[in-house]
């Protein structure tokens, strides 16, 4: 059940034999997109290996290796510098530009992989005494700078804790409907644990293959049905958390008004107050089946409106995403290089569609509803007749079926892209449902004129509550050559910019990280500030656990 | 949209007017009740009228006065010993023999009623340079003296704030389903308005007539109808929050990845770490109709189950309550005398019932479900399959609807009681469903020992989640003459020692206040408690909200 790190791409995403989904498109797929991204040709960028990475030399005493040593013991403690530059970094594009480099500019002075609660605790004790810094990984796969492994200016140094050894189902409790589950379990082995019992949890991020329980939880994201299973402040019912002044077991009873429920700070808190260890996770029956339902919309506008009808009705789908127009567009155009031409039925529909006005601005929206066969059914129902109540005209159960067959296959088109000398890179946000499409517009403007616009730009809506819902950008560029951080860093910081300017979240799945610490302040208010380092303070007094991460600069 | 203060009860419960609802039961009812509590008669002990009632001697300063009336109109500030007496304390039992003795231990120095959120900031920045203990209070409905206007050792004085004049609904956005409210509306302003609009929050507990909308989320309780609209956590959005140190605004996206959601802290946050002034909430349809159920199972454990089925089942019921074997009878009995003789039909089905096994260890579980007509009577006819499924057999609708028509009409019974020498106090805990009868069980017990098995004790279970559910318990006893005080207290400290030895939460509804701090430690653990120490101490570096609530002594 845990990862087996040695089988997985240390600089790129997925297991090291993964096919390159690219590479049947082949030559006419560069060519069209060098030309969407405004270069005749697209160079050959492959990355260093990782035998010719350079890190930088560690800096902590043998002996307190042997002192950590004792505590995990001496096989689960690397100080090589394989070991150290795979557990330099996450995966974000900015991670993977100086993963791929050749030369890391941070790293662990040490990796440790404690087999318990206990070694865990015992380890921040240590730490705390000795001011080592501690960053701990589950799955490492977090794309806002979750889990660089960076020491502040007063730290003797940074230890890597990869939790992934913390990886057993202690307790399915099938009366409480909660499985005790250790923190450094990831996806795949959590789900067919309890799918054997007849349960799941339902979180689906698009990492789901290769993060972990704990880092779910820690940076607070959504997956992709938690329309209908939730978020981890949802499904999160208590953990248990290793701190610097020893273990904190969070509220368990199901619900309370003794006080703030203290355990829901854990959600999203990015290993700065704690590391998780365990948790009671809230369980839903394993569905028996699944329905599709795609719709195209006339505008964004009206694929927005279907969107809020069906969540503020609340029809329980299990996923709802609204491609925008260039979304639509780029994905459709994608699909058909160095593809046969379409048949004549797909030529027809195409025609009745475009006559009747569907293919100027199209959004599209894919559905999926789950559970036993009438409820599936039922639900796809009632979100169909809103979907065509808002002007959707159907496109049968197939965009769906494709869209949840490669749910998770977004990631793995980003290696051969880099490979050739594009960027891409994603952010999301959320707001109020009033204030979605002027938001929507805002960050596409804001995108595309950083990039030049020489980029593409598309995005979604993933995400829906009854009073909002979530966007989610992906944007392709041609990488500057001499300075592609810079690059990257300009355009983020635009983006980002329009983001808060206009009431959104910084981030809506991702995390605060490195990545996004800059427009934090602004989103929590002074009083936030306040109390999120009141509260570092008090669990973290010595300031050593995942320093740079989550909070602004002092 | 006010709540009307000078038409309503200081000492007890309701509007002055309120009838006695005991009034037609007679002298039956004293000598049944008399019975059961091992006397043979009641005594008469009515309450000490208001302009007999002594109050500690205010401590401010004229000149500190005038500065505070300057902030919010000299109309606005009272310290006439009336004012000062009914502004001393909340509704609870141990409230009210304070109320109702003639002699007060705390009083305010000065109540101050703020017309807006700025002038309830000015009033913390001008309290905390002076040291002046600010005691917020909305209702005052508050049973676990929440809002005793209490000073520390080391304040100048304490003020409450009285919050009724911030009562405006602000705005309500149909595409958002989110209302804007002012934190010191009541239950029924706010239903008012939001319903002519089509609207509800679905936010009703049995404190409804009197309660306002900051304590609901202050104190973090679930109303009756929580598991179809939820609780505070669930519909609060966003909200405004005045501290010394400023005005703070919660964060505003549905749901964000930015970190722990801060706002999560005001609910259960007691008044100690700021003064709610308005809040964003989720709205829901006004339901078209409700459909009513009723069943009586054979055991507290079969009737556990079935409410157990229902939730997990995921049946979006409105209200579930499932009495035990001791309330069920109690009502039963209640109902019974000064009534005339059950008719035919109702002696032939409880005929019926006991030559079933129904009626040894009864236990009756009411179901109401709401909605448009179609949706009421699915999920009222799927919770009656499941109920009938665990061994349940059907009352028809007559019980629930009389439940609904009398749901919050228990207080009122209170006054009277306690005009008759007997002592009544209720109490609440949560926990996971497989611990749920052992805690049960452990609390009847403590409560029967503490009252020397010549108390009366029953008990429900009222809000139930996929992981666990609430107990509700209520217990009569004679008035200790002497000392009722103690005597109280010695039945609340036995009752919740059980509750923490069991692992259940100290308070499901009502909220920490100064009687439940003995047990918070317990609960929240060491990390749980240094942690709400950090943020208190960040919001209020002076101290002065609300002291002596929710947070266990230094």
């Amino acid at each position: 059940m845990s990862l087996e790190r040695a089988k997985l791409r240390w600089n790129g995403w997925g297991p090291l034999n993964a096919p390159d989904p690219l590479a049947e498109k082949g030559e006419a797929a560069w060519g069209w997109l060098g030309g969407l991204l405004g270069r005749e040709s697209l160079p050959e960028t492959p990355p260093v290996a990782l035998d010719q990475t350079r890190v930088p030399p560690g800096r902590l005493a043998p002996a307190l290796i042997d002192e950590l040593g004792a505590i995990v013991g001496r096989a689960h403690v690397a100080t090589d510098d394989p070991s150290r530059a795979v557990n330099a970094r996450g995966q974000s594009y900015h991670d993977l530009l100086w993963l791929r480099s050749g030369a890391l500019d941070v790293a662990p002075d040490v990796v440790l992989a404690p087999a318990n609660a206990e070694e865990v605790g015992r380890i921040l004790t240590l730490a705390a005494r000795l001011g080592l810094a501690i960053v701990p990984r589950g799955g490492g796969t977090s794309v806002v700078g979750g889990v660089t492994a960076r020491a502040g200016a007063d730290h003797l140094g940074v230890a890597v804790l990869d939790l992934t050894r913390l990886c057993r189902v202690h307790e399915i409790s099938e009366d409480d409907r909660l499985a005790r589950v250790d923190a450094g379990i990831d996806g795949p082995g959590l789900e067919s644990a309890l799918q054997r019992r007849g349960y799941t949890l339902g979180h689906f991020p698009q990492s789901f293959e290769f993060s972990t329980l704990g880092g779910w939880i820690a940076h607070a994201g959504a997956g992709q049905q938690c329309a209908r299973y939730g978020r981890p402040r949802d499904w999160l019912a208590s953990a248990r958390v290793a701190t610097p002044g020893g273990l904190w077991e969070t509220e368990r009873a199901p619900a309370s008004a003794a006080g703030p429920r203290l355990g829901d700070l854990l959600v999203g808190s990015e290993g700065a107050l704690g590391v998780i260890t365990d948790a009671s996770v809230r369980l839903a029956p394993k569905p028996e089946t699944r329905r599709f339902g795609a719709f195209l919309f006339k505008s964004f506008a009206e694929g927005v409106a279907a969107h809020r009808a069906i969540i503020q009705a609340g029809v329980p789908v299990a996923t709802l995403r609204l491609s925008d127009a260039a979304e639509t567009a780029f994905y459709q155009a994608f699909g058909a290089v160095g593809a046969p031409p379409p048949g004549l039925t797909r030529r027809l529909a195409m025609a009745y569609a475009r006559r009747r006005g569907y293919l100027d601005q199209p959004a599209s929206l894919i559905i999926m509803t789950d559970g036993a066969l009438a409820e599936a059914e039922d639900h796809m129902a009632q979100a169909q007749r809103l979907a065509r109540g808002s002007g959707g005209l159907s496109l049968g159960a197939g965009p769906g079926e494709r869209w949840y067959h490669g749910r998770f296959h977004g990631p793995y088109l980003r290696d051969p892209l880099m490979n050739r000398g594009v960027g891409v890179d994603t952010l999301e946000t959320a707001t109020r449902w009033s204030e979605l499409i002027p938001l929507h517009q805002a960050v596409h403007d804001a995108l595309n004129e950083a990039l030049g616009g020489r980029g593409v730009v598309f995005g979604h809506v993933s995400h829906a509550y009854v009073d909002g819902a979530s966007l989610y950008f992906t944007y392709l560029f041609a990488r500057d050559p001499t300075d592609p951080v810079a690059q990257w860093r300009r355009v983020k910081a635009r983006a980002s910019e329009a983001i808060i300017a206009m009431g959104g979240t910084i981030s809506h799945h991702h995390g605060v990280g490195e990545d996004h610490r800059p427009w934090i302040a602004a989103e929590k208010g002074a009083a936030g500030i306040t109390l999120l380092r009141a509260a570092k303070t008090g669990l973290d007094p010595a300031s050593i656990l995942n320093p740079g991460k989550l909070l602004p600069d002092d």
